[in-house]
Parts: C-alpha cells; structure tokens; sequence
C-alpha cells in the first residue's frame, strides 16, 4: 500500500472494556491491519483498571503508530451511574490519544452504523458482517472488534470526502460507493 | 511535625477544573500543606484539557508525595450528560493517582460534609469556613479548594479511626472529637 495511506485506529469503550481497530485507507481502498479488545483484569480495583486500559491503548498507539483516532461519540439515554463509568474509561482512552498528539474525531453511533451498513440502526452482527466484508476479512471474537473498526471505516470515508474536496479542483460531484451517504 | 504524619491529598473534580488540597495529619491534628485549582484554558479542545488535568494532577503528586488520595464519590442524581464529562475528568485524575500507586478513597458527599460540619447538608460557605478553623488558616479563592480539603480531612479522620483500630489494643473505646460521627 502506498506511503500516503492514512492509518486510522477505532476504539470502541465499554464500561470495563474496549474494543480497538486498525485499518489502512487509501482513496477508496481499505485494508485491515489489526485489531484486538483491552481487558483489564475483572477482580481488580476500577482504578487498577483504568492504568490497564490507558497502558494498553498507549502500547497500540506505539506500536501501529496511527495517523488519527476514531471513536464513537455517545448515548446520553444511559443511566448516569453507567454514564458515570463509560466517562471513566472513554476519559483515560482519549487521554492516552491526546498524549501522542494524536487528532481525535468522534462520530455518533448512527452515523457510523449508516456509513458501514446504510442503516443507521443496523444490529452488531450486521455491522460484523459489513465491516468483515469492506475489510475482506473475518472478524473473529467479541463484537467490540467490529464496533472499532466500524468507526474507523466511518472516518475514513469522511475523511476520504475531505480530502478530496481539499485535495481536488472542483470538477463534477463523485458519485460515493455503493453504501449510500455516510 | 513528627515523620509519621499522614499525607493526605484531597481532589475536588469539576465537569472543567479540579481543585485539590493537601493536608498533613498526625493523631488528632491536622495540618495545611497547600491547595491549589487546576483549570486548563476554556477554548482548548476537551481532549487537550483533559491532558492538561492529568498533567497537572501528576506535577502536584510528584511535587507533594502525598501517601494516600481522598476523593469525592459522585451523586447520580446528575443529567447523564455532566455525568459522562465528570466521568473524563475524574477518570484522568484517578489514572494519575494509581499511576503513582497510591491508594485512593472515595467518599460520599454528605458524609465529607458531617466529618468537617457535623452536617450532611451543610453549603460550601460553611464547609469552607469549618475547613479553615480546622486547619487554623483562611483559604481563599474557590470552594474547588476547600472542598477538596474538606475531603481530605474525611479521611484523615477515618484513616486515623482505622489505623488506631488496626494499632491498637482493644480496649474502651475513645470518644472522637467534638464533631459528632463521620
């Protein structure tokens, strides 16, 4: 894949875990590099948890070196103590980006289902199966995988659009792939 | 004061700004160290200001060595909106806490208010002035201050309770000071 490919990681943040993907974006093409979920262990102190999340985000970032991150904006039809929680997590995560200096987009959960299914309110599984068939690669293991990489997938088609509107003289409107308006 | 003086840093988190608080206690006295508020700049992206808290948050602990962090736990009767920005903020400070391996208390807010007033309901103006009798100096500036003190003179007050337990041998029990129960 070319040198001007824009690596953009997913993060996707639970209450207790989190689901990261990597994915390669270059014009339309999307490759899959990696992907895994950071779970810290369960009987240790929410604070000890919190290290592990951070330390284990800040390890990916060093090693795949992304270009920016992308992570789902969130719900606010939670209750307050779970919101409360996800603040939590989502709070040590966004920091660990912000310490590499890293840009960080957010992208509400509708939009990211519409830009990988075409339907804003599409199950998990059916953002599994779009995102393994954009990236041509099965995606094994929990479902917070394919939420990260669905997220990254969203941006890179985003941010795909903004750069060629920054990048192109205006000529005649593209046509975007067959998923439908992001 | 003696060697075996307990630091205890008290940490008041805001949706924005923290403020915080260390105190030395040995026994029954109490002692002010220093407080301070950390308050990144309003227009920096929430993500850069998150940085900054825990940036800060980490210069005070390596500046003040304190032993043990005292915080306050969080009501829930909150939008879930401010929950989830309290969640970011907290969540950052906490991480700089127990990056530093210190162990880290949490109390309710009404029961810092009745360890430092003897009232569950008291406002910050009372709180404040009982923080600065306690410690026999006016603190000035924000209630972020003050608050974060009135925490760590909750635990300084319960630690002290824990430790004569866990130190001591059994024997009548010792009436606590004049400001009723924590």
């Amino acid at each position: 894949m070319p040198k001007a490919a824009l690596r953009v990681l997913g993060i996707d943040p639970g209450g207790f875990v989190a689901g990261w993907g990597l994915i390669q974006s270059y014009g339309n093409k999307l490759r899959l590099e990696d992907s895994g979920t950071l779970r810290p262990r369960r009987g240790d102190p929410f604070t000890m948890r919190l290290c592990a999340l951070h330390s284990g985000l800040t390890e990916v970032l060093d090693r795949f070196q992304p270009n920016v991150v992308a992570v789902e904006s969130v719900f606010f039809s939670r209750h307050p103590r779970a919101a409360l929680q996800l603040g939590h997590v989502r709070g040590v995560l966004l920091l660990a980006a912000a310490q590499r200096e890293l840009e960080i987009f957010e992208y509400p959960p509708a939009t990211v289902k519409k830009a990988v299914t075409g339907n804003g309110r599409a199950s998990k599984e059916q953002v599994r199966q779009m995102v393994a068939m954009l990236l041509g690669s099965e995606i094994k293991g929990a479902a917070d995988k394919s939420d990260a990489l669905a997220v990254a997938i969203c941006h890179a088609h985003s941010g795909g659009l903004l750069s060629r509107i920054k990048d192109l003289d205006p000529g005649p409107p593209r046509r975007r792939p067959q998923r439908g308006k992001p």
